[in-house]
């Protein structure tokens, strides 16, 4: 028995949501709004401490971070197999892994909510701002960067230092992929492909592709073949009870693939 | 061949020192000044691309992420074993091996720079603070909160927040403790006691043992277990070419055990 507390269209969630696809497996969903707060109920918290999602739980049991629920997934359920054989193989695919759950998450983040997450909030909550800034603040962990991000108060430095290590990370994936010959990352497809694609996909939809399809080919070439999988357009397809899509929260790009 | 491109007093560069001495293994190393730009050398970028310190050479092969360094070092050196064997086990150890990656890593990381790293950094670079700035602004990523705590400008609710975070991550430690029983993390010693014991190094260093000491009693003895370990010893006691430890850094105060 699987389940998975999630958000639509959070990146962390889409990931744990390709592992499941990619593995064929069934899973119950519990949709968390995460703007509404569902992450700071008591019940939530008992699961997750640290009120973000995925949770998974499988037979009863909780696994937080989407960076250790898809080794797990993996682990429990080796068929398909998506973790190389070879140690340092392995070290490669973790460095992904790892990428995945803070540099881009962190960045590409900070560069979704001052150019669209932002806005719309403000918007959302035109005329009560102070109650936006607490509803931030009840989230855990120093949101001072976030609360900056909100307001728009991003300086062109801060915003520059993101996408450089948003490029550090594109070209470590042009890299392996000109010196192993992919097609994947690490050579077969393996999570550090999952771990990343949903930046990728993220990434787009904040117009932000020509950063591979202009300059990175072996990059350009990896992410056609990324969207062409079944199990990642299955995890994207995803909607939110109301049934509103990326248009609603200003995510309207199209992926070039679809 | 086993080459480690370290800093005497990095947190992570402890961990990775700890699980070579768990292993027994021999190994050569490159002391990197991370606070002379050692870390910015275009022959050091090649190796670490984040320029962050520790990286591990295994005949001639790179790895980076200290995260990842001891998970690559237990696969390849499996004597004796650092992980557990049950899949759910696994993935608790992971969750502890990730969040000595990046929230302890972060948020005891700001408390050190805001109470010891920044004032003597500020006292080395007096009449030069333009020069240190520019230092900083070297290193890759997203320096604002850096910045600010080398200034001396963190607020006191950012601190408190910071402190909020590694008090969600001592109170896991004491679930995991009180409800497994013990006498490590997981059960049997793991990556996850290595994972976080350089933090609670450098937190009692930082006057906070008063965390565990007083309100968490299986931490507490936990903690004492742990500097009785001779790898633990032998990691924490590498000092930097010039001999000048902990004092020199303003981290004077004394672990508990020794």
């Amino acid at each position: 028995m699987l389940e998975l507390y999630h958000y639509w269209s959070s990146v962390c969630s889409v990931k744990a949501r390709i592992a499941l696809a990619e593995k064929g497996l069934d899973w119950t969903s519990h949709h968390v709004d995460i703007f509404a707060g569902d992450q700071l109920t008591p019940e939530y918290l008992a699961l997750n401490p640290n009120a973000v999602v995925p949770t998974l739980v499988h037979d009863g049991r909780p696994i937080i971070e989407s960076t250790v629920i898809i080794e797990y997934l993996d682990e429990v359920f080796p068929d398909p197999p998506l973790t190389p054989r070879d140690p340092y193989d392995r070290a490669l695919m973790r460095i992904f892994v790892k990428n995945g759950g803070d540099d881009l998450l962190q960045f590409i983040g900070l560069t979704s909510i001052d150019r669209y997450i932002g806005p719309k909030l403000r918007q959302r909550w035109k005329g009560h701002e102070a109650d936006l800034e607490a509803f931030i603040n009840r989230k855990p962990g120093n949101r001072a960067m976030q609360l900056r991000a909100v307001r728009g108060q991003l300086t062109r430095e801060e915003i520059n230092a993101a996408y450089a290590r948003i490029d550090v990370a594109l070209d470590r994936m042009e890299k392996m992929l000109t010196q192993r010959g992919g097609p994947w990352l690490i050579g077969d497809y393996s999570l550090a492909d999952i771990a990343v694609a949903p930046h990728m996909h993220r990434l787009e939809r904040l117009g932000e592709a020509k950063r591979w399809e202009q300059k990175r080919p072996a990059v350009a070439k990896w992410y056609e073949r990324l969207n062409a999988r079944p199990a990642i357009q299955k995890a994207f397809s995803f909607l939110p009870p109301d049934g509103k899509g990326y248009e609603e929260v200003g995510l309207a790009a199209a992926p070039a693939s679809t």
